[in-house]
């Protein structure tokens, strides 16, 4: 085995091409036994294995610098950077790059579209501080919809100089690519990088383009040619998602990332009810009914599992934007106001990257968009750069914006339908993440949002928002056990019910707040505010504000006190 | 007057083609009295004025649909479309495009870029409906560069069908245009339209160049050339910036916003002490000591007062990468990440734009990049789509962030001098936007933020953030006069003290927070949140979360109950 003797871009130097091949072949294998084993971005790294391994034979990391956009497809850079250990079963080392990991990583990163703009701050310092390094950006797989990535790219011809923009072509977004910029690299793939057509030339670079994107040795030709060039440079490489993996190859998008699978391309996956599967499912048979329902989604189709034969059926009534979640809600707007009814489903992490457009083209403008949250709070991803629970401090402080938290199946239910039914105002519905039914007490109407006391006691008043009304359930429980009648409320929204509050304020000693998100900013600190000037205390629960890497529900639940015996405690103590 | 029998785009219909460009003298002569008086958006107006008479007099408004990017060169539009008051001193009519003012403005505006997303969100509502409109984005004047402006390009063209994209080329952003677009829209212009290098061609658009843009003839003849087109288009217009006023047609920057001004050009502005100017200076002389230190600013030099001359002064150490908030801050984060030091500057209302870049680029990964606020609270700009009270609550709830908060001139400056000079996290600083003077008690460590207890009383406790420190020294010095002697805090940074705050659940009654922000999300309520389970009162002081429009400072304030005398009521009343 080669890759046995490789654990540094060093000891790659003396290989020929034929090694080269091979190691490529060895780094495949160790890959597919590992993400079949515990999942992972399939598609995007067994892209790139001959693109890194040419990479790092030919420049000199890190002293030479390369930023991976997203960078979900550095699995093979992790092994060739002292990170072998990615391999075993249970592992530390990330999926992502992680600049505490190695210094061959500069940044951790894991939202799309910034690595040219890195490339060109990277620049400036080489600039500033005399440096000779080559600079390297590699972006591809849909991240080239983003805004930021033009903007990158705009700004390094200003800059001037080496740079190294490497456009990993695998012809995919997460889904099929969208927008003009795609027909573009289609045309430069079918002509073989030589059309007049070409926007990369347009805004001024040099371009190369590579037909075989698998092929090491062309790679290793294609990076001698461009090491150390004094302009900035695109290298556009047609690469094949899945490579090697024969059914990865041919369904793309189902492999973009995979839980565990066997070897003949079976997901190994729990049959749980899926929230996502019921919203998608719900939104197109409204579409089916109303002309007027359009559902968008930013190159995410898992987010309401949306396969190709829904989206078909959807027809003209669903929008994949590509990934551009600004543009998203910019657009979703725009369809509301023009009195079309838009919803917009997007991952928790995600929304951040659309807080402008949310709070001028959708809230100043009382535009009755929705938006759809998926994997908000502690059940949702737990990579530090893809964390969801700092949604509800982001968005419920934006004037005009009403914010819901349902608890059940059936309160979401409830909520989505009046979502696309009714008018109202700028909306946002966190979907609950653990599955719970609870018939609504009453209709919930979401143009006169109210807590809704699910029993009214005494003394102390548990409120328990979305996913996490259940954990006040459970206090409530115990503390009845316990010959305390407590007060339960599940507020249902992130704001303030002043008349629940001022009830609670005269007759009860200690109020808990409960949320799914950091607790800076978020739904517990505006209770706390407006009972600030009452004689009652208030203890506010949630997560701490934190960029937790990796973290198992069991333990970030613990380290933030999120556990019944510790809250019952606490509370016993005050009263 | 042609102008006196014009207030709606009916009334054009019928002029000749002579008349329109009397009109458009008129219209001309009207804008330069009301601007000379009170100010505004002076070259981009001048610029656009037989763009937009050409557009009512050909298009069927508001049936057709046309969205102003950013809509601060919307005079001319509001002139003729039920307006007219906009010319009187005193009018309520918005320099910008707002829905509740007409039916002709879809949208209120501000921020730059997403006109062409909207378009194409308008364009689904008409494709779901059925509709036959023309839809019309106008963008230019800088917001090219914008990442939001190449997403919507870029879906454009996937959604097909009717959308005409006027791309207003004044050849300027408010300062020079930057970028890798500009270079191809520079050569477009010199060749008439007529090169290969066409990034619109090339995304897939129709595309047409006039280099006539002040000509209102030409204007209508190339409107009723694509009006009902089927096919995304491009109007490529070359239009004079100022045009008609010799002395902002030569120097652009210095006229594309002005306050009141005489006809020969000079501005009249009280010559009061400027923190832009302080600051722009400072960061000069420090770029000329220490090579290292780079100032990045994103469109708008008159943030810190950077002219020509300062900009050719710093050199390769000054970087402004066009309007494009999200690269400044990706591209900030990755010169600090490479050993330089960046200091980024820009308006409180506009780095909403860039929240997931400071959460992912510049937190997650602990940058030492420093971005310098301008405009924050209730004294920057006070129109809806602009307002600066917004960025404590959004900012102060990312991880690993410092956000500093000086009261002072003195304050500011030993803050900024440690931000250029000392190894820090991530860190903001919100410039004052009152000028007061106060030697620092005490010297500020930003690696060990603490509140400064400027007295030490008993009973109440006033904490006054940054510009509001004023306004609790106020109260303060009233309260003595009543015989109360309570603590004085100013807390310099948006967070908990510890050692402070227990020392006054210990010791105090009531604590008051004041601070220039929304109270929700903000200052105040970390501070009643972690003293929540104590036996004191705390009364939050802030801004309420809302889009208010043109307020005046003493209305505002006096809406929240942001003045001394109402303030010490509420605290005689809890003692």
């Amino acid at each position: 085995m080669i890759l046995d003797n490789i654990n540094f871009p060093k000891d790659l130097k003396g290989l020929s091409g034929v090694e080269l091949e091979q190691l490529c072949e060895e780094i495949r294998k160790a890959l597919i036994e590992k993400m079949s084993r515990e999942g992972g971005h399939i598609g995007s790294n067994l892209g790139v294995i001959e693109m890194t391994v040419a990479l790092h034979f030919v420049f000199d990391c890190p002293h030479d610098k390369v930023v991976f956009d997203v960078s979900h497809q550095t699995y093979s850079h992790k092994l060739l950077t002292g990170r072998k250990e990615f391999l075993q079963p249970g592992s530390k080392i990330s999926g992502f790059s992680n600049f505490k990991e190695s210094a061959y990583d500069i940044f951790s990163l894991g939202h799309t579209s910034s690595s040219i703009s890195l490339a060109c701050g990277l620049m400036k310092a080489r600039a500033v501080k005399g440096g000779k390094e080559n600079i390297i950006a590699i972006i591809g797989d849909g991240a080239l919809s983003g805004g930021l990535a033009y903007e990158g790219l705009n700004n390094v011809i200003e800059q001037g100089g080496n740079a190294i923009i490497i456009i990993n072509d695998n012809e995919m977004s997460i889904a099929e690519n969208k927008g003009g910029i795609y027909k573009n690299l289609s045309l430069l793939r079918k002509m073989n990088g030589k059309c007049q057509q070409n926007l990369f030339r347009d805004l001024g670079f040099k371009y190369y383009y590579l037909e075989k994107g698998n092929d090491v040795k062309s790679l290793v030709k294609l990076f001698q040619k461009v090491i150390n060039c004094d302009k900035p440079t695109i290298l556009h490489i047609h690469t094949i998602k899945g490579k090697g993996l024969d059914f990865a190859e041919r369904d793309k998008e189902v492999w973009h990332r995979s839980g565990a699978f066997t070897l003949d391309g079976q997901q190994l996956q729990a049959n749980n009810f899926s929230y996502s599967t019921f919203t998608g499912d719900y939104l197109l048979s409204k579409m089916r009914e109303d002309k007027n329902v359009v559902t968008i989604i930013s190159g995410t189709p898992s987010v309401i599992s949306f396969d190709k034969e829904k989206r078909q059926s959807a027809g003209e009534q669903f929008v994949d934007v590509g990934i551009c979640e600004p543009h998203a809600v910019a657009f979703a707007s725009a369809v509301a106001k023009a009195g079309a009814k838009s919803v917009y489903c997007v991952y928790s992490s995600f929304i951040q990257r659309s807080y402008d457009q949310i709070s001028q083209e959708v809230c100043l403008n009382e535009s009755g968009a929705t938006i759809l949250l998926f994997g908000g709070g502690v059940y949702g991803y737990n990579d530090s750069s893809h964390l969801g629970f700092f949604d509800i401090a982001l968005l419920s402080n934006i004037p005009n914006l009403l914010y819901l938290s349902p608890s059940s199946f059936e309160e979401y239910q409830n909520m989505l339908q009046q979502a696309v039914s009714t008018q109202h105002k700028p909306l946002v519905i966190r979907v609950p993440t653990i599955y719970r039914r609870k018939i609504c007490a009453e209709m919930f109407d979401m143009n006169k949002p109210h807590y809704v006391v699910e029993h009214f006691g005494k003394r102390v008043a548990l409120l328990g928002l979305g996913n996490f009304y259940w954990l006040a359930n459970e206090i409530y429980q115990d503390l009845k056990e316990k010959n305390i009648d407590a007060t339960l409320i599940n507020p249902l929204f992130v704001g303030i019910d002043e008349g629940v509050l001022s009830m609670l304020a005269k007759s009860h000693k200690v109020v808990v707040t409960i949320e799914d998100g950091i607790i800076e900013g978020g739904f517990g600190q505006k209770i706390v505010s407006y009972l600030g000037k009452f004689d009652i205390k208030v203890l506010n629960y949630g997560i701490k504000k934190e960029f937790c890497d990796r973290f198992t529900v069991e333990n970030i639940l613990r380290d933030n006190g999120l556990v019944k015996e510790n809250i019952v405690t606490q509370i016993l103590k005050e009263l």
